[in-house]
Formats: C-alpha cells, sequence, structure tokens
C-alpha cells in the first residue's frame, strides 16, 4: 500500500514555513504498514494541482493532501479537487453548524456568520466529509478510479486530529496492510564512517527484507533497521537479533535501542532511578532545559534550571564566585564547574548539567574563539567539565552543547549507576 | 527562472526527520528572484530519483538535489546521477586531498584513509565540482540539455555552505534573473477571517503583479505581500504602499511590518530602548528564554532566566511567598504576578515575563484543566496578568503560551514608550 502525500500553498516553496505535516503523516501511515512513496509541495496554482494529483495518482494508492482550505482567498485547493473529480459542490449541514457553533463560541458578540464562513461548508458533491472538531475546514475523503484522495487542512493541530481520529481508521477498514517494523539504535560519539566500518560485517549479512539506514545528526548517528514483510511479530523478532548483535559490538557508543530522544534517554534512566537534574545554562540559553520540558512527565525527575546570561546572575543565582570569573572568565573550566555545582546546590538536585560558551556570531576572541563551549556535569560525587570547539553557526553550536551535554551526563549516570 | 528541489532519502519519507533544508534553500533563492516550482522528497530508489528528475526538468531550469551523499551503503545518489546522465566516474585529486586533510584532523591518531573516504571523492565525470569545506562530500554542479543540476549532501550546514558560497553566486553570474520582492506583516490577536473581511477592500485593490497571502500560526497572521517585476526597487515603493495602506487600518494588531520573529521584534524594541529584561517559567520550561536566545545579541537585553519546575524553586528562586502557593496553587494570577515580580528583583530587569500553567497530557483538575496556562508580565510600574485556556496538546500548549506572552509583553512595551 503507497501512499503520497501534496502540500499546497506558496508559504512552503518561499521558504516562510517549514512541512512538519509531512513528515509527521509519514511517521503515522508507516507505523500502519502504508508507505510513503513521495512527498510534493507544490504552489497554490490551478494547473499544478491538477498535475501533481495526476502523477501521485499513477505512483500511489492513497494521496493525501494538505493545505489550502482556510476561509481566504488565496485558498484554491477544493475549488480545484473539484475540478480534477469533474463534479459541483453541495453546502453540507452539519458541517455549517459546526461552522455556527465554533464561529459563536469564539465569536460571541457578532451575530452574523461571514459570507467567508458559510463557505467553509461547501464541498465537492462526490467528498465523504470527515469532520474536524478543532477548525471550520472539514477534512474530505474521496474515492476515484481505485484510488483513495484525503484532503486537510494545513493547520497542524486539525491535520493532527483528522488523520488520528478519522483517516487512519478508515484506511484500517478498509485496507489489508503489510507490516513495516523499524528499530533505531541511538549512538552518540561516533562518526558515521567508523561505525559503517565497526558494523559492516552484520550489515552484510542482514536479509534481502531488512534494511538499515545511517542517520547522522550532529555527533549523533541513529542507525534505524526496517523490516518487511507479513507478520508483525515475526518481523519484531527478526530485526531484535540484529539490534542486539549490533549494540553488543560496540556498547560503549549506545545510548539506546529505541527510536528515543537522547535527552529523553537521560531523562527516562533518570526517572528509573529516582534521581533530579537541574540545569545551569549560559550560551544554550534555556534550549537544554527546554529540551527535557518538552517531554510529558519531565516534572518527576527535571526540578528547574537557570538561563544565567549575565556574569550578575552566574554570581547571584548559582553562586559562582566573582573572582573565578574575574581570573578566568566566564568561558572557562572553573567558571563552568561552578555552575555545575552551584546548580546541585542550590536547585537542590542530584545532579547538574551546565554549559557557557561563545555561541556566536559575536564574541570570540583568540584564546577563546566563536564555538568554544565548556559544559560540565555534576553529580554529588563528582564534577566532570569538558572542552568543545565547536564553528561559526550559532543555532549549531547551542544544539551540539546540549547534544554532548545529555551524552556526559549519560555516560555519568550509567557509570554511578553500573 | 524556476527551481525545482529533491530531497532524497527514506529518512524524511519515513517521517525520522524533517525536511528543513528546503525551506532554507527556498527562502535563499526567492531572495535572488528563483521561484520554487516544487519540493519533491523521494526514496533512496534507483528508478524512484531517476523519474524524479526526469519530471522535474521537465518543469524547471535548476535541479537542486539534497542528501544521499555521505560515505555509507545506503546513498545511491551520485551512481543514479551519473546513470541519468549516462557517464563514467572520475576520482577528483581536489576532493582526495581535501578527504584526506579532514580525516587527519578528525582521527589524528589513525594513519589509513578508509576506502569508503576514498571514494567520497569519486564524481561523475561531467560534473563540475563545488568545494564543501564543512565536510568531506563535495558539491556537484552538472549542466545538460540547458538545465542545471546540482547535488549536495543532505547534512544542513553543509548544504547552507555550498548554497551560499558556491551556487548562488554562480547562478547569479549565470543568469539574468527577474525581481521578487516579499514584504510581511506580522499581525497577533484577530483570526485569519476577520483581519481578511477588514482589508478586503485593499486587496481586491491590488494590481495583478502584487499576491497576498495569510500564514496564520497559533494566534499571529503573517500576511505576506509579493510583488512580481523587474526592478527591485520600484517594486518594493509599490509593496510599501500597500503595506502602510494594510498597517494603517489595523494599527491594533501590527506587532512588526517586516519577517520578524514576534520574540525579536520585542527584543529589538528592548534594545533599541535600552531596557533590560527576564524570564521566569514554569510550564514553558525554558521554551520562552530559548525563543530570546537563538538570536543574536540577546545578551544585550536578556539578563536571564529561571525554569522553575518545582514549587521549592519558585520559592528560594522568584521568592513566591509559601502561602500564595498554598492558598492559590501554582497555577493561579497571585502565583504568576510573584513569579514576574521575583524575576523583575531578583534577576534585576526592568521588564519581565512569566508563565504557569498545565501544559498536559496529566496533571489537569475540573478547576484548572489541562490547557490552563496564567501569564504575567511586569515592569517597574505595573503587573498585567491573563489567564489562558487552551487545549490538550503540550506542545501547542507550551508554544501558544509563549507566544501569547510576547504578545502582553510587547502591548506593554508600546503602552510605556508612547
Amino acid at each position: 500500500m503507497l501512499c503520497e502525500i501534496i502540500t499546497i500553498g506558496d508559504e512552503i516553496l518561499i521558504g516562510q514555513i517549514v512541512d512538519t505535516n509531512s513528515a509527521w503523516i509519514a511517521q503515522k501511515f508507516n507505523e500502519i504498514g502504508v508507505r510513503i512513496k513521495q512527498i510534493s509541495s507544490v504552489s497554490d496554482d490551478r494547473i499544478h494541482i491538477l498535475n501533481a494529483l495526476k502523477e501521485a495518482s499513477e505512483r500511489a494508492d492513497i494521496i493525501i493532501i494538505t493545505g489550502g482550505l482556510g476561509p481566504t482567498k488565496d485558498d484554491i485547493t477544493k475549488k480545484t479537487l473539484a475540478e480534477y473529480f469533474n463534479v459541483g459542490f453541495r453546502r453540507d449541514e452539519a458541517v455549517l453548524e459546526h461552522v455556527k457553533a465554533l464561529f459563536k463560541r469564539f465569536n460571541p458578540l457578532v451575530n452574523e456568520l461571514l459570507e467567508t464562513n458559510k463557505q467553509q461548508a461547501d464541498v465537492p458533491e462526490n467528498c465523504l466529509v470527515l469532520p474536524n472538531k478543532n477548525g471550520t475546514a472539514p477534512g474530505m475523503w474521496f474515492e476515484d478510479k481505485g484510488k483513495v484522495y484525503v484532503s486537510m487542512p494545513g493547520v497542524p493541530f486539525e491535520m493532527m486530529y483528522l488523520i488520528e481520529e478519522e483517516v487512519i481508521p478508515k484506511i484500517k477498514r478498509q485496507f489489508k496492510l503489510p507490516s513495516i517494523v523499524h528499530q533505531t539504535i541511538l549512538t552518540a560519539g561516533i562518526g558515521e564512517s567508523f561505525l559503517a566500518e565497526k558494523i559492516s560485517k552484520i550489515e552484510d549479512s542482514l536479509p534481502s527484507n531488512i534494511k538499515l539506514a545511517y542517520l547522522p545528526k550532529l555527533g549523533q548517528v541513529r542507525l534505524r533497521l526496517s523490516a518487511y514483510g507479513e507478520d508483525e511479530n515475526t518481523l519484531r523478532s527478526e530485526i531484535e537479533v540484529f539490534v542486539h548483535q549490533i549494540a553488543s559490538l560496540i556498547p560503549e557508543y549506545v545510548i539506546v535501542t529505541e527510536d528515543k530522544p537522547l535527552e529523553k534517554a537521560v531523562l527516562d534512566f533518570l526517572d528509573l532511578h529516582g534521581k533530579t537534574l537541574s540545569t545551569a545554562e549560559s550560551c544554550t540559553g534555556g534550549h537544554i532545559a527546554q529540551l527535557i520540558t518538552q517531554h510529558p512527565g519531565s516534572s518527576r525527575s527535571f526540578l528547574g534550571g537557570a538561563v544565567t546570561y549575565s556574569n550578575a546572575l552566574k554570581i547571584s543565582v548559582l553562586g559562582v564566585q566573582e573572582h573565578t570569573l574575574q581570573q578566568f572568565g566566564a568561558v572557562s573550566e572553573e567558571t563552568v564547574k561552578e555552575m555545575a555545582e552551584g546548580a546541585l546546590r542550590n536547585l537542590n538536585s542530584d545532579y547538574s548539567i551546565a554549559v557557557s560558551g561563545i555561541a556566536g556570531p559575536d564574541g570570540g576572541t583568540p584564546e577563546k574563539p566563536v564555538g568554544t563551549v565548556w559544559v560540565a556535569v555534576a553529580s554529588k560525587k563528582q564534577t566532570v567539565a569538558k572542552r568543545f570547539s565547536f564553528g561559526n553557526r550559532r543555532k549549531q553550536n547551542i544544539e551540539r552543547s546540549a547534544i554532548n551535554a545529555f551524552t556526559m551526563l549519560h555516560k555519568l549516570l550509567v557509570e554511578e549507576h553500573a
């Protein structure tokens, strides 16, 4: 079963927004065994949309269309779909009632529905309406010449609701799906080529229904094994054998054998052992705390953190000593260690992470160029600090700092809980 | 001049990574007047890549290909390009020297280059090599039947370097480009349909070479005007007239008339007036600080922040009173105001932002369901707090909280500096 995703809208093509919808849909569909053949972003242009629909329908069984369903004048998806299927429009009464109710809730003082809002209830005659609880534009399910087309608004949480509550259940009911099982090994501290060299024998021994992919990202490499077949349980145990082989060959680089973000692996480790964490961030500016707190339940292990951009706050909040800052500077082994130990003490946690560096683009000196970052991790027993020399890109320096901080903390945790 | 972007790699199609490269390339190309016709993500599959290249070459003048150039076995882009152009390979000596030098730098203890690394210097015979300072895989520029093809690694900072330093300068030298000028009005606090209704007369009066698009995102709507023509300065003054007309019609909702993130607009306002900011975050967990500190130069106005997930830290770091927490709870007007005032006092800033809420998915009660968030902004003169009722999605609740916090602070700043 093959699917293609078409996103409609100039905002993606001029780069004003990043298409996060497609990755999300792809993930959900892969879980139920629907493979994504292609993802295409096309413009708000009638002819271009018609061509994209035709091309996709020649390659795939299901075509998912997102975007271009808002109430404003630049949205032409609905009209173009009606033209593609060569049908007229009908006003859907249930959708109209829903639009009215939503409108009343958000605009209690306005009596009259705008005409543009009413038009949200107009749908191509041949579509089955998929109710959109979270917005005014409904999802639409079409069947034509043996292919399924689903059109949804591009607003992520409206699209997500429709996929989870309407589209996936309907696909599962309507089609017999094959199975795909993925398993990921998250590694850190080893480059892609060395990893490949180390595990090449296992890679060469993989059966033809199992594929291995390398997904490198700033100091981490995810190894993704994908097994294709009929029975999910068989695939799962088949893949498990190779995951185990690989993990046993490179134990010092394996963080976790699931598709889990690095910080979540660290957080789960802390949670499992009933330990708490705090953070003291300078150049990462809250990025580390935010990586942690994006995960539900992080409050079980994470107490909080300090973002101490100014030296004054490093002193008052974290208790870094003034003469340390004067003698060694904010970006130094001495300061970052005092930050980590200050977080441990003042924020009262079992473990802490501290980062101080020059993220750039300004602020570098010959001795400490942009990209110089000190990271420390501390426990009640020890404080470990390490200097990194990254590049000139601010965002990347912040991300690399965080990844290395979590890798260092993971190492410390494993060591102290061996 | 039309361009298409093809990204190669199963990792996008299974949703393991989001394609941020394409949006970035699209933005850069639009700035020089090259329009993106389509963005396609295709699999690591020979036939699929060949078809995508053919289809793209029928629609566009320039085809940009990213991904699939790493040293490992799952990357087949280079081979497929050679097949597409029907040419063999040559080993590029300059690339080989570069690979050797990079290898030596990162692996000083290893004498022998791996064969997989050497192969990075093998390129299709007909390509012009674009040196990749940041990595081992070179960029490749092909010209065939009047079309240009550029292949680059998918690692963002390698791709970015090649686009900025090699591809764009070469395109500018080689082609005469038309002009496109975009200008964005960032609005907050008004929905898309109401905005459209308010400015419909201006929209109807736009000349045919100027397009208006609505880009809604969680409580903000970006209005993007795009003018197409020959002379950039003419377009710029043409578009400026309409931007001014729109902004004068809805002054209370306009944050800024540039394509600038909301938090950057706030930061620039603070910087302009020499004022400082601190943050006190509970449910947003560092997201607000991180939004601020991602911008270079943010340290001029941003002193730092506290992420106080636990009540203990709300008391010790921000000076929230214990009986306030006991009587009203952490998610209350009283607590969030004390957090904002505590940040102002303990972190010693002119302005502060505080957020306390229930991001979910757990932690809700009948009186304070998931999505209940209190936001406060404070100055030396006043503290303003507001309660929001968002939905069930953690990520969205965090993002909406931040957007509303910045919108509230912007309002306070404008008011106090009128």
